[in-house]
């Protein structure tokens, strides 16, 4: 079966999505549709208000639109006439959204896979394995390396700051402390350093670096490490989206520590969201095609539904 | 619901399942069915050839015997009359194990989750969910640091040798080239090292080492360091049963690397394997009580239905 895939907003996200459905053999691209007229792609572009005359063309509709307004806005109007999978990552209304795209779905007899991605999505399906596998559980969620968007924000507007980024990263002492089974109560703070590299005149140095670390929430609860560089640096070494983290669960079985990690690193953050919305993309396909209908959560999707293989073949490979 | 559980089988697995089965809040134990009359054990204890009887009292069977012949020999028969989870691990029949449970589940309304545990079992759904995110995945797989039963075996059948102990460990250079996507190729020699600690006699060390180091299959072709230790060290140190290991995947998107890596500490290695069969238990008894029947490999399980807590719950918490 080659799945037929339809991508509405064309950012980063929809551009990770169209490199992935061109590149994998069971995808067929049938367009992008955007309000924009021209894209720079050698997809087909269509205008997003007609859509649904396209409703039997597309098997999977990519819905790379914003969380904050554009999900919660349009995405169950794309559920009235599509099968569709989405990266809503609002982790306090992942209910919420799961039972308006069920409703509609259900009703039109399409699927909707909701909230994929890396966090929601991966790391949340992770977070769930390990609390199943032990009496007393004890979970940290570590994120970065990563690029922070707010926090790069914030560095800039410290007068004197030509250029400015900031990563999130993991305390190394910290995880060690969580997979050793110490976990407990770390708290985001304790758990989390701040990395910023700036490009300013010399004679501003130290004020930008204690203005930067005595900002307050943003930075002056973290151990924060500001690297003064070189507008050359900051060009050659600053200018993608990393990121990653870590869900660490651990258990005391009998006296016995076990450690259990999902680890991402990830130089494009983007990108890889783009890769497991395609993933996810391809089981919604899959779930439609077995008849079922309705929305259905990261958590209740069968993994060999993920795979380009078919069961069948997985089952008879090494992989099992 | 509370899921009545019957264990047959009591060596490490079935004692690391009853040790569970008494620690979590949403399974009780029905009793433990044995070959041997008297067991030391606090639960009921019941031959193994009166468990038909019980087939009313029980809502999941845990299959904790060997692999090599008494899954494929009994297993079915088990199936007859419970849902049944077991831990089956022959990676090469697992196609023909599910398919003989499959037929005997399904005439007779059971469900039986089958080759659960780590490897099979969490590996097998890392494995699949790594190949799933990427046109071209890379992925190995690295066991350890393991006791390893058969090489420990090989090194106290060298003359002089006391005590003696094998562990295999992931070799840090091949793990770092894995994440950093140029894992392909790697063999199974490559990627792991030998590490012996042996108690001995001063005068025996350097003939010992030699005739390790040089064992054909067993040592010959891998990275081995033979460490000399005394009697109270090796009482000490090397009691345990460790285990573990990683699952990495690399795919290339656009240019950017991006590695998943699953990964496993275990401090002891049976217990563990109890812990994710009980978490599939969970899930046996939950797909009967749905009204399913058949075989489910761990792929086809949906992650929420290994949690003690309910889909609502889940939706509802932070975890998502």
């Amino acid at each position: 079966m080659t799945i037929k895939a339809g991508i509405v907003g064309y950012g980063n996200l929809g551009q990770g999505v169209e490199y992935l459905i061109n590149s994998l053999d069971d995808f067929e691209l049938f367009g992008i549709f955007s309000r924009r007229e021209t894209l720079d792609t050698d997809a087909d572009v269509y205008p997003v208000e007609d859509a649904a005359k396209y409703k039997d063309d597309i098997d999977v509709m990519f819905l790379c639109v914003g969380s904050a307004t554009d999900i919660p806005d349009q995405a169950t109007g794309f559920a009235e006439h599509f099968t569709t999978v989405d990266t809503y990552d609002n982790h306090s209304k992942v209910a919420e959204h799961r039972a308006a795209m069920h409703k509609v779905a259900q009703a039109n007899d399409n699927v909707a896979v909701v909230s994929t991605g890396w966090d929601p999505g991966l790391f949340s399906m992770n977070r769930v394995l390990g609390l199943s596998l032990f009496p007393e559980p004890v979970q940290n969620t570590f994120w970065g390396k990563g690029l922070s968007q707010g926090h790069s924000d914030a560095v800039r507007q410290v007068q004197g700051v030509k250029r400015g980024v900031q990563y999130t990263i993991p305390a190394q002492d910290a995880i060690d402390q969580a997979r050793a089974g110490n976990g407990q109560g770390l708290s985001k703070t304790q758990a989390h350093d701040r990395i910023v590299y700036i490009v300013a005149d010399a004679a501003d140095h130290d004020r930008i670096r204690e203005e930067i670390v005595s900002m307050p929430a943003y930075f002056e609860p973290y151990d924060t490490t500001v690297h003064f560089i070189s507008e050359e640096e900051f060009e050659r070494d600053h200018q993608g989206a990393p990121h990653g983290g870590h869900v660490i669960t651990t258990g005391n079985l009998q006296g016995h520590n076990a450690s259990v990690e999902f680890s991402l690193d990830l130089e494009s953050n983007p990108n890889f969201t783009a890769a497991a919305m395609v993933a996810f993309g391809r089981a919604a396909a899959r779930l439609k095609a077995q008849g079922q209908s309705g929305a259905f959560t990261v958590l209740e999707v069968p993994p060999y539904l993920l795979s380009p293989q078919s069961l069948d073949d997985l089952l008879k490979s090494e992989i099992i």
